[in-house]
């Protein structure tokens, strides 16, 4: 932990909505930096987080914090379709940029932001959550160690009744966290996408949505999303050749199962009509997790990459690679499944 | 319960591997109706199951029960490319047909068995055994009550480490299951079906597929089945305009509960770019089920049909439906994803 | 909610351990108290609240927060065996008092603080969290309305991994809940304890315990707490001679499942040596809950009290009684399980 | 398997009640052995047998079993009272004796069958079923080896809602199943006992009820069982100086959790008042279980002793000693609680 305030990174907050508070509270109180403004276009929210930080200053406008010479990098926590041009305007003033997933609302608006953010040399990530949990980085070790052996599909179930957005609809929400946890645990690219939906509140995004990627292999993974579901599930089954993993993000401790099971497929002597799949089932371990709040193990490796240099894991790219998969699983569901290629 | 053994429905069942044994447990117990004889390929079977019913008749050549006047049925329990020859030619014996799920092969197959019942005022009836659960009774009380609302979806995960099988995939083995349940709960026919799946064992059939039906209204129905999963899983999310079910299977006896969850979408005062879904929760409940075995109860149903004359619930048409939209599936999944007409 | 500072409530905390950082964000932020001064012995504990709260003043002696005349009411959350001389003192000088569980570590003490609140017109409140949380009130309601019948049991498991403490057992650490739910649940007072247990950490109190409580009726309590089990359960369950409850703390919103069962005896026609209980089973149904913060429930029922001058519901003779209870089960302890009198 | 029925072992089946079907099917079956009649005094009963089982004789007199110079062995499946009088007979007429559980309704009577047994070489055994389960031979695995260090104590939770018997309270019915397990995982004996119960239906016996056991030593034990519950529960806890267990009989397949977590007491430096016990969690782990029937452990392990001239694991003495805190825990019941030594 940095005491000395000098060499603390200053960050500036533009939204203070649903997540901006994590943001502040995570920045402010982890000792390698500091919060110096916060900034939202909703006066009675300021006014209650200037109560809880009599320390930070708090603006309307988020040119303000931009042309505050102090503030190092801004986190950008607003509604998608702001990322970009704000996120624009951050970089051009040589700040360093954190956005909130998705990173923008289109594959060309994160692609001008990764080049710009190459040009000025600033760090640009994107708050892909999940990817700093202790239960996806386990799993991500249990994978590239080989003992998952070769990955066979990814299937994860996230619905819950949940906030309907204005401005986008539920694979955008809720999908994105999928494509994310899997872009990091899984090396190759999806090559083609089919995606299918339906919306049940008139003049609304879909609400429900269901989608396959395909790769260049016989991987295949499914996500599957719904904001009305009467109960929330959070639950992910990953498949291997030689282990098999479910993923409950709701079991407050035992997250994860790694199950000893493979199969073996012979002939059955008895009925030459089915194939006996002798399958091997040994002990199943719950392996213990990091239990770190996600937000502060993303927000050290923000502040390391700054320092340091380094690509973020979860840097402009990452968040490029997940929006191609939401453009394409858009236009996919408009064509009822039909495969849109990557 | 007739006691009179002249009254009794005298049954003949073709077929003795995993399912055939309950068959013969429960039209041989129900005291409606007894099993003569019972017929299979393999000898070491038969024998074994002489032990326990010394009364009944066996024979490895079908045709011995189709000449046998005095049995009036037939239950058709072998592979599913054989059932529409057997069934064909009991028909033509003058027999009343039980079959497996699914009914047949091809939904050509399924037609002229229709035809060939209706021809000989034959009772045809399809063993969809879930739609005589207690729980999938109950569902459709609610359902056809109206407590439910509007259906706007039915979303069902049924994944196991199962049985791979020879002659058909998991679409063939498992989604049958979910699409003769809808059928049963919702009166329209699905327009369209998209299908997305894969093999992972070299040279057999899909293990994992995930199909999506379309309707004319904005009712959407998913069915996510897979041999290859580490836990067993059969879990239905059914969600209406008033109220929503969670339908887990697996429960001993707490399978069905009906959540008083609705939504109704307003503008949020505070924050312009979301809507709010101000939702109703409630109290939940959980129904009481009639825990009768299910092939009990189908199996009485079969027996009055053919006594009363009326259509089984699940006749040869229900049947046809379920094999059209195996048969769509099929082909949309051999497009990756691209919706089919039904 | 009162916005004039002036009508405002202004206590004072004492204690910053664990339990008294949730005292001060209640009552400070619940817009009908203030706190105006929080003292602990523990320096760095105050420095990092000071930083949070920039308006409260901080102490280390806690004569500082008696002597101060704006303050109103002071909350005790400091070690057991010190809640009698401070409360003491603080009664005396004309404070309101809010006493964290067990309201002393003897009836004598509590006795005589419930004589000083009488004489001195104060308000004396044991912090019975329990009492105010969504689940119990519910739980009060179906008792009271007659809706579980007679009362047969009250049966609660409340174990896990938990802090061991210096100066009380697990009992007086963990049975305190169980036993103030208890009291708050049903109308009578127990006749007598058995309680056994056992310590596992040389030189520390007894970590695992059990204690059954007799009332004049055939109503019985068991409650059994245990600080060094794998797992976390808090389970009770509550048996009427109409209906039964569930009542499991740990799930997030399914925490009470009332059960439409109940038996009528009745012999075995056909096996005289059984008797046969014919159940009633009906449907089971899930209230749903107030969610509120029970110490927010609880900080709103002290100012209350305050201002009209009513008994809080957990006053000092609900203290006392719990504390009874707990010397009884201690006695009783010692004795192996022989019943004490209360 | 012994296809030779010149070598396998006759037996005979007394009572054919709620269990004895379950016995028949066992010996009947399992290849070692054949059933050769079966009594009981229900003729009703017998008649529903004899059509499962053609090749058995019944009887309503068992005096014909025991006269039966071809049965070597018969099993008792009687009402508790009866267990003695029959089994003293069987011994003397030269049968091998299996007895369900509890062995006799008193400890004299078996202390009277052990010296009979003794004198006449006989097998005398009781079936505690569960210690022939996969997950209590696992536990006792895991005992023996060490891995769960020193026991500190076992507790269990084992209530529903109940077939209540009329000669027996609730304590014979389902502690005698933890007994049991206990006396087999554990080797010292129980050195004094403490219960507590409750009879909720006039004129019949406990229907809920406490036990701790004490040992020389600081492991304890605790048993709670409940024939008037809202819900089934088979929940056992069983902790050890390093690791511990959460055996759940109701999980169909990972009934038993293995904790890799203990305790290591450490005075906290920044809180006088309370020791912090900094504990050890490490990775939980779900070990792969024998899913062998009890019941046909158990036949096996019978006949392997009547032919090798073993002593069964559960044989007269283990019964005993079960009997033996069962009639402790009556007299302490009846004074409240107050231990009674063994």
């Amino acid at each position: 932990m940095k005491e000395d305030e000098n060499t603390m990174l200053n960050v500036g907050v533009i939204g203070y909505g649903y997540w901006g508070p994590n943001l502040v509270r995570n920045f402010h109180e982890n000792g390698l930096s500091r919060v110096l403004a916060v900034c939202d276009i909703n006066k009675d929210r300021l006014n209650k987080a200037a109560q809880r930080y009599p320390s930070i200053r708090f603006a309307t406008d988020y040119h303000e914090l931009l042309r505050n010479s102090s503030i190092d990098a801004v986190l950008i926590s607003t509604p998608v379709s702001t990322h970009f041009p704000i996120a624009m305007e951050a970089l051009k003033a040589g700040k360093h940029v954190w956005i909130e997933k998705p990173i923008t609302a289109s594959s060309d608006e994160a692609l001008r932001l990764i080049e710009e953010a190459e040009r000025y040399k600033r760090v640009l990530m994107v708050d892909h959550t999940f990817v700093y949990t202790g239960a996806v980085r386990k799993i991500r070790e249990l994978v590239a160690s080989g003992e998952l052996g070769d990955l066979f599909y990814y299937d994860s179930v996230r619905v819950n009744l949940g906030l309907f957005q204005h401005d986008v609809n539920v694979v955008w929400d809720l999908a994105v966290h999928d494509l994310s946890i899997l872009a990091h645990l899984y090396d190759a690219t999806p090559v083609a996408v089919s995606a299918t939906g339906m919306c049940h509140v008139p003049g609304e995004a879909e609400n429900i949505a269901y989608l396959t990627l395909f790769f260049n292999s016989t991987m295949i993974a499914h996500i599957h999303v719904n904001w009305l579901a009467p109960a929330k599930i959070r639950q992910t089954l990953i498949g291997g050749s030689r282990k098999m993993i479910v993923y409950n993000d709701l079991e407050p401790s035992e997250k994860i199962k790694v199950y000893d099971k493979g199969i073996t497929a012979t002939d059955s002597p008895e009925n030459v009509y089915q194939i006996l799949i002798s399958y091997r089932t040994g002990d199943m371990y719950i392996p213990k997790l990091d239990g770190t709040e996600a937000l502060k193990v993303g927000a050290s490796h923000f502040i390391h990459c700054i320092e340091s240099g380094e690509k973020p894991l979860t840097d402009g790219r990452a968040g490029l690679e997940v929006v191609r998969v939401l453009e394409a699983a858009m236009l996919s569901m408009s064509k009822r499944g039909e495969a849109v290629e990557l």
